[in-house]
Formats: C-alpha cells, structure tokens, sequence
C-alpha cells in the first residue's frame, strides 16, 4: 500500500524460442485478407495495471513481484513494463 | 509489398465502458496473492508484427488496416499501435 497512485503497462510475449501458432494463424489470416508483406506475427498479452505504492521504485518492485507471480509465465514468457505516476 | 522493413508494436486494449471479467479475475488474484494496493486491472492483447512496404506511412497504413479488420474488434476495443524501421 502507499499514497501515490501509480499506472503500470505491462507487455507479456513468449521468447523468441517458443513456438508461437496464435501468432502463426494471425499471419496466416492478415496474408488471406491480402496483406502480403507480413514476414512475421508474435501475440502476447498487454495489461494496464492501477496501483498504489510509497514511491516509483516501490511500484516497479511490486510490478516486478506480479508479472514473476502470475501475469507472465518466466519459463517461457518475457515481460516489460512502463510505470507511470497516475493523476487520478 | 514494398522494399523496407518495419516493426510493429500493437496494443489493442477493451473500451472503458466494455466489462473485462479477465482484468477482474486478474486483480482478485493479485490481491490474493498479498497485493493489496492494486486499484484495477484491464486486459488486452499485444502483437509484434515485421512487414514490408515502401515507407512508414505505407506500413501505417497497412497495419491500420490489419487492426480494422483482423487484430481488433472496433466496436468494443481499442487499438494503438507504433511502426519503426527494422534493421533485420
């Protein structure tokens, strides 16, 4: 808990040496619609995240604790976030 | 088609006003998991997409389209998406 309020963006996508067929199929379907100069599609997940924290750093940490705990799985996902001072 | 190469980076992302059941399993669970100060938690999809075309504003208009008719649903999402030169 803190007294600021902070937005977090948080972008999950499987490592580059993970087979990725969602990602196969959508290209395979923007290719069928007529978009011919797509080389490759990766699909992941995108979460925008509201959270109270003491400070920037405090937030990043629990953002941190999140993603390792339940948003990304680490074995075969990578994340990044951005985290932002909320004015609401 | 065209001679360049660029990347994609899309967000597309519920309305506000649309219910995201996914985002409030997700934040049940971030609180169960002892993260008491997340406020709320909104779902959505990420894609990283290579194409060709012949500048930047061709690959804009390209993967404004794809949004339009493949990766997003207009009527209930939103989408946001940036374009930059690929040097692969």
């Amino acid at each position: 808990m803190g007294h600021m309020k902070f937005q977090a963006k948080i972008h999950v996508i499987l490592k580059p040496t993970v087979n990725d067929p969602q990602g196969l199929t959508i290209k395979g379907g923007l290719q069928q619609l007529g978009f011919q100069g797509v080389e490759s599609v990766r699909s992941g997940k995108y979460f925008e995240i509201s959270i109270q924290a003491e400070d920037e750093s405090d937030a990043k940490v629990l953002v941190d604790g999140m993603c390792e705990k339940l948003l990304a799985n680490p074995v075969i996902e990578n994340y990044e976030f951005t985290v932002s001072k909320s004015n609401s």
